[in-house]
């Protein structure tokens, strides 16, 4: 007899087994192209089957970008409180770097946002997602002020909104630009931005 | 009588005609919805008639980036000489902000660097004409580095594919998320960015 808790389990292997259908159908085919379709075919289930877990292809959408927010928070938590702003940036930044070896992960974000740009459920989680993670980053900044690792002068919401945009389009760029070195311009932007928060090791005495 | 004058001039007017079409029924619909065949009808002509223009929506989509390339760039030749990197950058900015006022436009754009990021045939054009973009804008940086106006110790051409990727990704974000207000960042962006570079006016003595 299955308990309760082997159910749930199950349950979210099937939507988890989904949601990795649908996320390599995606990066191959185009999120346009894909068909709900093509999404049971790849993910070996009944029609029955897959909108038992998810209703539509925007369900499917909004559950990619709900993991993707995950994967980003837990990655801003994990990283060790004394570490200062840019030892944090430069870590997230290999994240970000990482994630670019699968050229097709690349074409499907930039397709989420193209969807998110008209379609206003997929652009209410995605907007959701970008606050969360401007928020998180807002307070590495704010502690890196207080420590008195960085200039503390300058507005915790516009720098982290310069840095994730500055981060953005970098990915925009380098998704169709083969010409750009991402990793080059990564270190780049970061090395500007430090220097102009004057970043260095926290010293005594707090906020400058 | 016609003169080869008056053809071109009116082969141009045509081209000017399905280009405009285009624009708007991509700007309605979205990219992917509209067919050829929606064009056809919008630009109130025969199939015949526009694909002696431009022969596939490929074709449509790179003179439309083509005519945005010529936009940007005479935008950029258009300001004065004697105007530092930051009234240029604010100068930039309105005109970026301008076409915010049209919404679709924002969406065209994000959609435009979707396929650019599947499709070579757009990706070739995108990259071409954000590199001459880049291009001109690293002149203006030059050009404030050697007048004395922002410090020269920062690389023309990292600072100047910052900008641009900071504005890329405030435009993104913009496109799907109406909590971010585009004029406040673009403003604190740019006094950010005119901090870091010691932006002033000119002095003699030139570089720094």
């Amino acid at each position: 007899m299955r308990t309760k808790g082997a159910k749930n389990r199950n349950h979210g292997d099937r939507r988890e087994e989904i949601l990795r259908a649908a996320c390599g159908l995606f990066i191959r085919d185009g999120f346009h192209a894909a068909s709900m379709k093509d999404l049971c075919a790849a993910a070996g289930m009944s029609p029955g089957s897959v909108y038992r877990y998810f209703a539509s292809k925007d369900a499917i959408i909004t559950a990619l970008i709900e993991a993707d927010r995950a994967r980003w928070l837990s990655a801003m938590d994990a990283l060790p409180v004394e570490l200062g702003l840019l030892p944090a940036l430069r870590a997230l930044a290999e994240q970000g770097l990482a994630d670019l070896e699968t050229r097709g992960f690349l074409s499907l974000w930039v397709e989420t946002a193209a969807e998110a740009s008209r379609n206003p459920v997929v652009a209410r989680q995605l907007a959701a997602s970008c606050r969360d993670c401007e928020a998180r980053l807002a307070g590495i900044v704010e502690r890196s002020q207080r420590e008195g690792r960085i200039v503390s002068t300058t507005d915790p919401k516009l720098l982290t909104r310069l840095i994730l945009a500055a981060f953005d389009g970098l990915l925009l760029r380098v998704a169709y630009d083969p010409s750009v070195d991402a990793r080059e311009a990564a270190t780049g932007f970061l090395e500007f931005i430090g220097n102009a928060v004057g970043a260095q090791a926290p010293r005594k005495g707090g906020r400058r």
